[in-house]
């Protein structure tokens, strides 16, 4: 009993270096993004107006929609789950469902009448997010998801300067901002259970290889997304064809 | 305001009065089946002996095992549910995931060692029932699967006679039954919740009857189930073929 | 070289005599349908009537059309399927697409004015094979499938003389009962190709099983969906409440 | 009916505009993709090796792959189908299984022995077109995969020139590069039907916007197969890690 526990406690510190490697290569992803993308830049000198942030918030909303579906498809297709890690899919599906309504309610206190507008279908790169969650929740490693919610959950201390440059930029407040300040308090209890999840069911380089993958395609694929928004964006404002027209008058 | 408040109290208490008469065409149901099925039969007259009740729970194992998925799948493809419901149903997926681990646990408690034994495959109609609740629950009306959970977590009243006599007949104690025992205790406020998500949700006539529908047909096929089980065992006890065979020596 | 010639024409001599015991377990349970199916017998006493007639074809027109589907899928979800076979399941997708149309065809021929009316939902037993039909074709055995396929592709043998007192009977032409004069020409081709099939790529006992029960258990379920058109024709009859009381003018 | 007969053809004209306009779109696309893709760049500079050709070929093997299953999705999931287009869908899945098996093939040929090989997991630009083509086929407006076919299978014009120098820069037979010489042949015809597809069955505006974004999405996503391709071979080259490592001795 005793040597088991033992050995139990060294594979968890031998996941506890490999978790910490992953941070690692999640700290160079983000750097990486938030050096790069013309759309935080754009914010941080700011630049952001009610445009730029409704459009924004309207693709956050197409993929937020999706998030406790493709969650919970982890649990309905895997066969062989751990009961524990089965049951944490379904109560992480359950605490996402809905998150997208708080995207929308920030876009309506930007003064956009949602309502009466049809919402426009995603952005391509929007899409391609949204077609790799599912895909990667429904074949696949099933613990992969993980290495998804690993960054998701768990990226505040990235983002959180970006929001509140928005935040003064746009002179919200936080009831405006519904969408990150709820998340930001959510998620900050995700991000340990994620963790607690890879550390109890990573055993296998295969499983460390899959989380990883998903992680950093996830991300980079999420990098792309903001420069769909940036692009649209710069289209919208040139007076170009854009689905996002109907957010020209706003101001 | 106050209007608003008075018609949906209206329409609660015409939805109470069709979900009344949805519990009364369920009791019909429900005696039809403990007359007629020659399981509950065989049971009640003291017959049961521990190869019928394994193989009894190794099929409750099977369809066990698959209805947190089921009922998780509801909000995966349901692109427009309310969100309370779309909530429910992961919540209550989470609820239910792990059961069939319960159905083990009491099979074990009867002398048969689950972790040698290849479980065999479902028979004919818990695989039919196992089907149709994936059926229903991927298409059709999105709240048409609450009309299983109305009769699955309400069926104590039912099925306890059954349960003491099984206990009875085999000197079981409740720890060696908790597959019933502990289901019978969650599911008192599950079948609460299911009434609730009825009461709130079934708006039109389609709904109603596709609810009614749901319930059923799948009590109909639980009842074939049990048919399905007791010619196995039958068939088992003349000496003819079976995937039970190894049950054979359970006294 | 001559060798392996010699092992595999031992192996598909094999191979023939298991089809052939196949081939003898279907023809009992044909013969146990056409004895006990309260349908089959009012047929056979020349009882029949068009809204009988009527009633079958609409439920012969639901699961038809998922037919090509859950056929397609078996190719759609197979990730080691032998790439005849998965030709196979593409071609036997594409002949069957349609197919229920003919269905709708021969009910108008009856004088229903199938445009006019909503096709009313599958009666419950239908809905269950369909249920089953998917379920088989998307989990299991991937050649599972091949067991409905060999009785379905096959049945004209058994069927000929029921469809012929129907023709009789009704007074029909050959270009009234499109769906079954067709399919008969058509399915002899197929129902060779799926022997062949069987022949090819059953290996082992797991695979001659699983064909066997998808064979039995669809056989049955389509006896039950015979029992389910007469029980919901009886209803019409005596004027109890039906979905299919729009049929009752049709004489 | 004449009448009727003018209007068709009036409609077709104007189809036919719409997919000249659509061909227009393709060829800026592919112009891009010639131009600035390192990949085809470096291969038209004659700097092609079997190693870059084995890798390519290799993420060629895994979205070949899922090609004939996710066409056949879309007859699969499609209620509404007509007739001809749900034939196509599984025709040309027909048509298209087993071509994987032609890239292991042309990957043999160059001195690989793909049988004793672990094929590597697709890197991960080829596994978002994967996911990409498996969503787009599972939702969305039912002919939108006509966007990609119309691509892929009208492509020579396009690609000869790079398969050319392929050929002389490797100095391959026909019979090694059997991928893209039958694939030639074959889709020449493909394309036709693809177009007459098109043509027939796209009639609104949505239709048109969801073909062009799917060509458009698709398309893309193919350009960033090909550069992560050489991203990974210049990874090797450089003998940093690599999952193709094992090609390192191949010249």
């Amino acid at each position: 009993m005793e040597t088991e526990t033992m050995i139990q406690d060294e594979a968890i510190a031998k996941n506890e270096k490999k978790l910490k490697a992953l941070q690692e290569k999640l700290n160079i992803l983000w750097e990486d993004i938030l050096k790069s993308s013309l759309l935080i830049n754009h914010i941080m000198q700011g630049k952001i107006d009610k445009k730029l942030f409704a459009l924004y918030m309207f693709e956050t909303y197409h993929y937020t929609f999706h998030n406790a579906r493709n969650q919970a498809l982890v649990g309905v297709v895997g066969k062989k789950l751990p009961v524990q890690y089965m049951k944490f899919c379904f109560v992480h599906a359950e605490e996402e469902t809905g998150h997208e309504l708080m995207a929308l309610h920030d876009i309506r206190e930007l003064g956009v009448d949602v309502a009466k507008q049809v919402i426009p279908e995603p952005l391509m790169n929007t899409e391609t997010l949204i077609a790799y969650l599912y895909w990667i929740s429904a074949t696949g490693n099933p613990i992969q998801r993980l290495g998804y919610s690993f960054w998701a959950e768990n990226c505040y201390g990235f983002i959180n300067p970006v929001i509140s440059k928005v935040k003064d930029t746009l002179k919200l407040k936080d009831t405006q901002l519904t969408f990150f300040i709820a998340h930001s308090n959510i998620d900050e209890e995700h991000a340990l259970e994620v963790q607690n999840m890879i550390l109890k069911f990573a055993q296998t380089d295969e499983d460390w290889n899959a989380i990883e993958k998903v992680m950093t395609t996830s991300l980079k694929l999420q990098g792309k997304l903001l420069d769909g928004v940036y692009e649209e964006y710069t289209r919208l404002i040139k007076g170009e064809d854009s689905r996002y027209n109907f957010l020209k008058s706003l101001n």
